[in-house]
C-alpha cells in the first residue's frame, strides 16, 4: 500500500469511525452472535495475494460489527466507562504513524519528555500531592502503564523488593526466599480481582479483609490483620486501598489506613482506576482525602478521562524504588542523563513502549481543563438525574449512588430485580450488570458513554419501567419462579465480587 | 470535538502521516535536542480552555518532531526493525474508534474471535507445529501480548506454577515457598536482557549460560548446568532459547536443547522476537528446526511483520496451564463457552485488552502472504547487498551476517571501528549501533525501515566509506587515541550485551 492509497483508506476509515459514532444508537448495544460465529465468515488462512482495502473496509461491517458489544453506545450502562474521544483517536493515529520505541530517553527524546510533562499536567489537574510530580524537585514522578492490573503488580513487586532489602539488612541470617515467603499484602474484599491476581503473580499472600457495611475498608480492620500476622512471624508489606470500588464505587478510608501504613512502614498503593478521573473537579477531591499517606497512586485516564486505552497513570513518590526493582543492570543508572530524564523502561514490566503521551496531550489541549471537568460533571449529572427517576418511583429503591454509578432494585424480594435484569439483557436495548449490596441483588446503572444525553437516560428508564411492569405481571401470575435465569458469565463474575471487567 | 471536526482533524492527520512518510529522508535520523528540550516549548500545565485542533497539529512539527528519533527512516540501521505499515496504522485507528474492551468472549465476541483466527493464520503462515494452533483440536492456541518481555514473563510464571504443583505432589512435605526458592531457569548469555528481567520479576534464578563462539547456546552446556543444579538440590524449571539473538542474530540449537528439556520436563520457551517474521518464508524455516520440542513460542509481528506495536504473538501447546496460573477464581472455568472460545484475560497479566487483532487482519489481507514474503525477502536482499559491498572493500571484514543484520568492522585494531561508529553517530545521517563479537568491536548494520531501497543502502555505504577515509586520515596523523569516544547509553547497553532495545 503506497502513501496515496493510505490517504484514501485512512480518510475512508476516519469517515467510518465518525459515522459509527453518529449512528451508534441505531445498533443494539449487545450482540446476537453465538461463539464461533466469526470463523464462518472468513477463510481459515491468510490470502495468498493482497486484497483491496475497499474489500477489507467493507468486511468491517460484515464480519466485525455483528460481534461488537458497543461500549460507547449511550445505552451501555454496564461495568464502568472505557474512554474514547476523537482527539484521543487522532493521537493514537499519530503514535502509530511515528512508530518510535521510547524505551529510554535517547530512543526518542520526545516520547519520554512529553510523558513526563503530561504526567505532571495530569497530576496537577487532579491536585495530587506535589511529592508525586516529577517537577517537584524530589524523586517523584508519573508514568503511563497499560492497565490498573499492571500498576498494582508493579507496585507490589517494588514493595516486595524494598521490603526484602530492608528486612535482610536487619536480619542478615534470613535468606531472601525465607523473607519472600513471609510477606503479606492486604486489600478489601471489595477490591477488584486484579489486586488478588497481582498477589498470585507476584507470589505474595494477598489477604482480602472484610469491608464494612458501606463496602469501605477501615483502619481498625487493617490494624488487627497486621497484628495477627506479626504475631505469626509474617511480614506485612503492601496495602492496596481502593478509591471507587468495582461493585458500588465505595471509597476506602485513607485517613485511617494511611497513618497505619506509614507507622508500620507498609507500601500504600491507591487504586482509583475509575473514580480518579472525578478528581479533576475540585468538588470531588475530598474523596481522596488522605492521599498524602500513599506511596503510589494509580488511575485510568482510559476509563473516564476521554483517553483511549491503553493509558493507566501511575505515580510514585520515590521512583528510585522502581528502578531498583526493574533495572536489570544497575550500571545503567550511571549515565549522562541520570536524574534529568527517567529511563521509563526501568519503571515497567516491558522494555519497549509506544508513544502514548500523545493522546493525553491531544485530549488535555483540545478539551482543556474546563472541557474535561464539564465531561465529568455532565456524566455525574446524568447519574443524578437517573437516581431521581428511581427515587420518584415507589416500586424502586436506590441502594447506593456514587459519581456516575447508581445501584437500584425493585423493592421486595430479590427475584423481582433478578428477573428485570434478565429481561433487560435479553432485549439488548440497554445493558446493565447486577451486583450484591448488603446481600440484596441490585442492578448497577453506570453512565458510561461520553455520547450519553438526557434523552438516553429517559430511554433507559422507559425500558426499565416497561420491563418492570412485565416482571410484576409475571409475579402476579406466579411465573417468576422456575429455572433460574441463565446468567451471562460477566454477571456471575460481578455477583462473585470478581468484576475485574470494571476495573482494568 | 464533534464528529464533523473529527472528520477534518482525522483527515488532516492522515495527510500528515503520509507526508511524514513521503519526506522522511529529508530529516536527520537522529535528533539534536538536549534533555529537557520539551519543557521549554510547552506550558507547565494543561490549558484551562480547549484549543483548536489546528494549533495542536501545528505543534506536532514544532514540539514533537525535533525530539523524534526516526525509527522508520531508511537511514535507521540500529537495534532492529520496529514494524509500521499503512494498513496497520488504519487498523489501529479502527481499534481506537470501536474502543471495546475484550477481556473475555462476551465483552466483545469479535475481539476474541478475530484474535483466535488471526493467531491461527499467523501460525500457519510461519508453519508452526499444529499443536500450537487453536484449530488443531487440542489445547493449543495463540494470543497477542504487548511485548516479548511480557511473553517471557508469562511463560516463566506459568512454568513456575506448573512445576510447583507437580513437585508438591511428589513432595507433599515441602512448602510451596521452599519449592519456589529452589527453581532455576536457564538462558544464554546472548539472550535479551528482558529474559533476565523476567527472572527477577518472577523471582526465579535465571542462569545465563555461556554461548559457543558462534553465540549459540548448545545442548551440552544446558545439560551440564541442569546436572550441577540437581546435585545442589535445586529444581530446574524453565529454559528460554533464542532464535535470532540481539547482538548477532544467532540461533540457539533447538535440536540439542529441545530433547533435553523434554526429558527433564522443563518448560522450553522460544524467543524469536525479531527472526520469527522470517519464518513466513519457507527458505528460512530451517532456522526453527526443533521447534516441535517447545512448550511456548513467541515472536513480534510488531518488529518485522509490518504490524505496528504492540503486537507480540505468543503460542502455547497447552493453554490450560496459562489459565491455571492467571485465572484468579477457578469457578470462572465453568461457564457455558468453556472449551469453545478462550477467555483471554486468563492468558495475560492485565485483564483489559484492546482489539489488536484488527491490525493483524488488515496487514495479512492487504499484503497477502506473497506481499509479506516479498517484504522479508526484499529486506534480507538489501542486507545481502550491503554485505557484498563490505566484502568487496578490502578495508573491511564481515563478522557475521544473518537475515537483515550484517556485523562488520574495519580490519585491524578496534579503535578504527570505534572511531567510525562515533563519527557516524555524530553526523546523524545514518544510525547504527555497535556490539562485540568474539571480543572484537563490530558495527551492527540492520535493514530496518520498510521504506529502505537499494539507493539508501548505497547512501549508507557512501557515508561509511567517507567516514572511514576520515578515520584512516586520523590514524595516519596519530589522532585516534585520546579521550575515549563519548558513547550513547544505547551503545553501552549493547556492548554490555544488554541490548533489550532490539528485542522488546
Amino acid at each position: 500500500m503506497d502513501s496515496q492509497q493510505f490517504r484514501e483508506f485512512g480518510k475512508a476509515m476516519v469517515d467510518y469511525i465518525a459515522n459509527y459514532s453518529d449512528t451508534i444508537r441505531e445498533r443494539k448495544v449487545l450482540t446476537s452472535v453465538e461463539p464461533g460465529y466469526l470463523e464462518k465468515l472468513i477463510p481459515g488462512e491468510a490470502p495468498q495475494f493482497g486484497e483491496k482495502w475497499q474489500d477489507v473496509l467493507r468486511d468491517v461491517e460484515r464480519v466485525i460489527m455483528p460481534g461488537v458489544t458497543h461500549w460507547h453506545s449511550p445505552n451501555f450502562h454496564a461495568y464502568c466507562p472505557t474512554a474514547n474521544s476523537f482527539p484521543a483517536v487522532v493521537g493514537e493515529m499519530l503514535s502509530a504513524g511515528i512508530g518510535c520505541v521510547g524505551f529510554n530517553w535517547e530512543a526518542s527524546p520526545a516520547c519520554t519528555e512529553l510523558e513526563v510533562m503530561m504526567m505532571n499536567w495530569l497530576g496537577k489537574l487532579l491536585h495530587l500531592p506535589e511529592e508525586f510530580l516529577n517537577c517537584a524537585g524530589g524523586n517523584g514522578g508519573g508514568v503511563i502503564q497499560g492497565s490498573a492490573s499492571e500498576s498494582t503488580l508493579i507496585a507490589l513487586l517494588t514493595a516486595k523488593e524494598k521490603m526484602v532489602r530492608t528486612f535482610k539488612q536487619k536480619h542478615p541470617d534470613m535468606t531472601e526466599n525465607d523473607i519472600k515467603g513471609k510477606l503479606v499484602a492486604y486489600t478489601s474484599d471489595q477490591a477488584n480481582s486484579s489486586v488478588e491476581k497481582a498477589g498470585i503473580l507476584g507470589s505474595m499472600k494477598m489477604r482480602l479483609l472484610p469491608a464494612d457495611s458501606d463496602c469501605i475498608l477501615r483502619g481498625e480492620t487493617l490494624k488487627k490483620a497486621i497484628e495477627e500476622d506479626r504475631k505469626k512471624g509474617l511480614i506485612p508489606c503492601y496495602v492496596v486501598a481502593t478509591l471507587g470500588t468495582t461493585g458500588t464505587c465505595a471509597f476506602d478510608n485513607l485517613e485511617e489506613l494511611g497513618p497505619i501504613c506509614n507507622e508500620e512502614d507498609l507500601w500504600l498503593h491507591i487504586d482509583a482506576a475509575y473514580a480518579g478521573s472525578a478528581f479533576a473537579c475540585p468538588e470531588y477531591q475530598h474523596y481522596m482525602k488522605g492521599v498524602k499517606y500513599a506511596t503510589s497512586f494509580n488511575f485510568n485516564p482510559h476509563k473516564w478521562l476521554l483517553v483511549n486505552s491503553d493509558c493507566s497513570a501511575l505515580w510514585v513518590k520515590n521512583s528510585k524504588h522502581l528502578v531498583d526493582t526493574f533495572a536489570v543492570d544497575r550500571i545503567y543508572l550511571k549515565h549522562k542523563h541520570e536524574g534529568v530524564m527517567p529511563d521509563y523502561r526501568h519503571w515497567q514490566i516491558s522494555l519497549g513502549r509506544r508513544f502514548r503521551a500523545l493522546k493525553l496531550w491531544f485530549v488535555m489541549r483540545i478539551y482543556g481543563v474546563e472541557g474535561i471537568q464539564k465531561h465529568i460533571r455532565t456524566q455525574i449529572g446524568l447519574a443524578n438525574y437517573f437516581e431521581e427517576l428511581v427515587e420518584n418511583d415507589k416500586r424502586f429503591e436506590v441502594s447506593t449512588k456514587k459519581l456516575g454509578l447508581v445501584c437500584f432494585r425493585i423493592k421486595g424480594k430479590n427475584i423481582l430485580t433478578e428477573k428485570l435484569q434478565q429481561l433487560l439483557t435479553e432485549r439488548k436495548n440497554i445493558y446493565c450488570i447486577p451486583c450484591y449490596f448488603r446481600e440484596k441483588y441490585v442492578i448497577r446503572f453506570v453512565v458510561c458513554s461520553r455520547l450519553t444525553l438526557k434523552d438516553d437516560i429517559d430511554y433507559a428508564w422507559n425500558e426499565i419501567c416497561s420491563q418492570t411492569a412485565q416482571v410484576f405481571e409475571m409475579d402476579k401470575n406466579n411465573c417468576l419462579e422456575g429455572p433460574p435465569a441463565k446468567k451471562l458469565k460477566f454477571e456471575e463474575d460481578v455477583l462473585n465480587n470478581n468484576a475485574e471487567i470494571v476495573e482494568d
